[in-house]
């Protein structure tokens, strides 16, 4: 038996308990909800984790390397969800060719013109709050782009990005309901021509969190609540007991001021999610190996292999050198993305398993 | 042939001139200093690279995993230049049975005795700004553990953190002189006890970019200098022009204020060290295949895989889909540590090679 105290650090660890917990939770919603479920595995990357997480088959991703290693995996209804560069419709058609039923995203007749005459299906994005990308639901060029697509059009789709800013269950339910309005008025006005628009699509873990009423809705793609991490805790998406992945790393070092551990910038990655929340976690909240936090001892500042562990109230923290520490990430897609692989660990002891992640584009 | 045009994007682009030149700016740096060079293999982590710059063979590493892949390739002479825990001691023991002179910092007791009694040689980490790891010149654990290493003790290092905040070459070689003070008083200080002390090491591309007098050091250990970046630029320490590393994006998208491109925090990293300065460049500098600057465009946003391109002063940015740009990083070796490969391009246009880079601990 490999046991947490052996293991190499920085490395990454998932608890299998909090990560099917979290996994049940989200179904069940989709259930109530009367919607299918496609997770989003941009977070996971992960076919152990995909296994789990979608009991329908259909996936969704944010890179063809994605795509390329669900696909081998057994995966084949694969929507591609970051707006396609013509430069990489061969890797489509390649894909496609293998039998992957590899789905993409347009947002302009130029790509929808070109997605059309080689045959790959594909979805509208609608922009549902002025975030990012995609068109506005009552924009003439949704209509042009659906007419281009023809039996090609799969559905709408949208991402409510901004519904992590929103602080209540109350505000992010009325961006699930700005989330639904938006792509189900999109598909509507499609219809109305004669188009065929199947699908209609959701996202976000803190839209599908608080939905209430996803009438018109066809299916939901959040990806984050798998693992959860602070910023979700934070806003109240979740529990902190709900956090499935976390970096273990060790004490390497003592400062008048906190003590040094062994991850930094490379292993915890830079995202400061929880700096625009009224309680800054820093670079992750430092915990012991059963992931309990240790007072409100946060890595307060990093290098590229340094982190240095600090109390915004109380006294230094100090431990010996060589002491092991758990350290939950403010935002689990970037910090889960600096590793190659995750340690499943049990009960904070026995490593029973190592997961492969699939990195790259 | 390959072309820039038929790469995948995003991926991350070298430019072998721009190296090489900032290769032998520091090669002749330290040839006018009077002391070796070990270069910081930590932002360039690739075999190819490491041969242009490690002269002497010395090289220093960040993480274990660097030093077996260094191993692996030909380079013995290894300085691991991050505290070691000490669940990390059977791997270093297993590279130097197979011939590796790796190298280990410590700046504890504890930690001296267990190296002392592995017979594995080590070096004192030693605060020269009191900013993240090490022990002041004048602290009697220098010589305690000096004592305790005898024959083992490698010499002396630090690393000048504060220097990326000094703005001018004077304030620069301010922090040289801080750096070089620090690591020749402790030595001086252990060899008063009649114990040798080797090296006495330097760090810090800003530092060694400006010292004026190394006398008494015997090596320094910069390591950005190789790619350069925006910081570095911004500060001062270089031009724009010899920026060596890029991310090369594909336009996927248009907003009213700007355009996507298909490279977020995952291609360009999370990391905003130009917010500090007086021009803050986002998440990096958009330019053309040649790398010359796009006016005033910075990626301004970033989600997981998607970047916002805007202008700060000017009117909003547009290219057309599928277009390609080149985006400049701020932190060389944190964008890098991005990528598992390096294209290696020819003047804007010809793709010659592939680096790999070591990732992982």
């Amino acid at each position: 038996m490999t046991t947490v105290h052996e293991l190499p650090t920085p490395c990454l660890l998932l608890d299998p308990v909090r990560l099917e917990r979290n996994i049940e939770r989200m179904k069940r919603r989709a259930v109530d909800l009367g919607v299918a479920l496609r997770p989003h595995m941009k977070t996971a990357k992960s076919i152990e984790v995909a296994r789990l997480a979608a009991p329908d088959g259909g996936i969704t991703v944010s890179t063809l390397a994605e795509a390329e290693y669900f696909s081998a995996h057994g995966f084949e209804d694969i929507l591609y969800a970051v707006g396609i560069a013509p430069g990489k419709f061969d890797r489509v058609e390649m894909l496609r060719s293998r039998g992957a039923d590899l789905q993409v995203v347009v947002e302009s007749a130029g790509a929808a013109r070109q997605v059309a005459a080689r045959g790959i299906p594909a979805w509208i994005e609608i922009d549902a709050d002025g975030r990012r990308a995609g068109l506005e639901p009552e924009d003439l060029e949704v209509l042009r782009i659906a007419e281009l697509l023809g039996g090609s059009l799969r559905g709408v789709m949208t991402h409510h990005g901004l519904s992590y800013a929103a602080r209540t269950q109350v505000a992010r339910a009325e961006a699930a309901a700005e989330e639904r309005d938006a792509v189900v008025e999109a598909a509507r006005r499609i219809r109305s021509l004669g188009i065929p628009c199947p699908a209609v699509s959701v996202g976000s873990t803190p839209t599908a969190s608080a939905a209430t009423d996803l009438s018109g809705v066809t299916e939901m793609r959040p990806g984050v609540y798998m693992f959860m991490d602070l910023y979700q805790a934070a806003i109240g998406v979740c529990d902190e007991a709900d956090i499935a992945i976390s970096v273990l790393a060790s004490v390497i070092g003592h400062r008048a001021d906190g003590f040094l551990i062994d991850a930094g910038a490379l292993a915890l990655s830079l995202d400061r999610s929880t700096s625009r929340l009224p309680m800054d976690l820093g670079y992750g909240k430092v915990c012991d190996l059963d992931a309990v936090p240790l007072h409100d001892w946060v890595v307060d500042s990093v290098t590229q292999e340094h982190g240095v562990v600090r109390s915004p109230e109380g006294p230094p923290p100090s431990l010996p050198e060589g002491a092991m520490v758990r350290v939950l990430p403010n935002h689990a897609c970037i910090t889960a993305a600096c590793h190659a692989e995750y340690q499943v660990l049990h009960d904070g002891v026995e490593v029973t398993d190592r997961w492969g992640r699939v990195g790259g584009w």
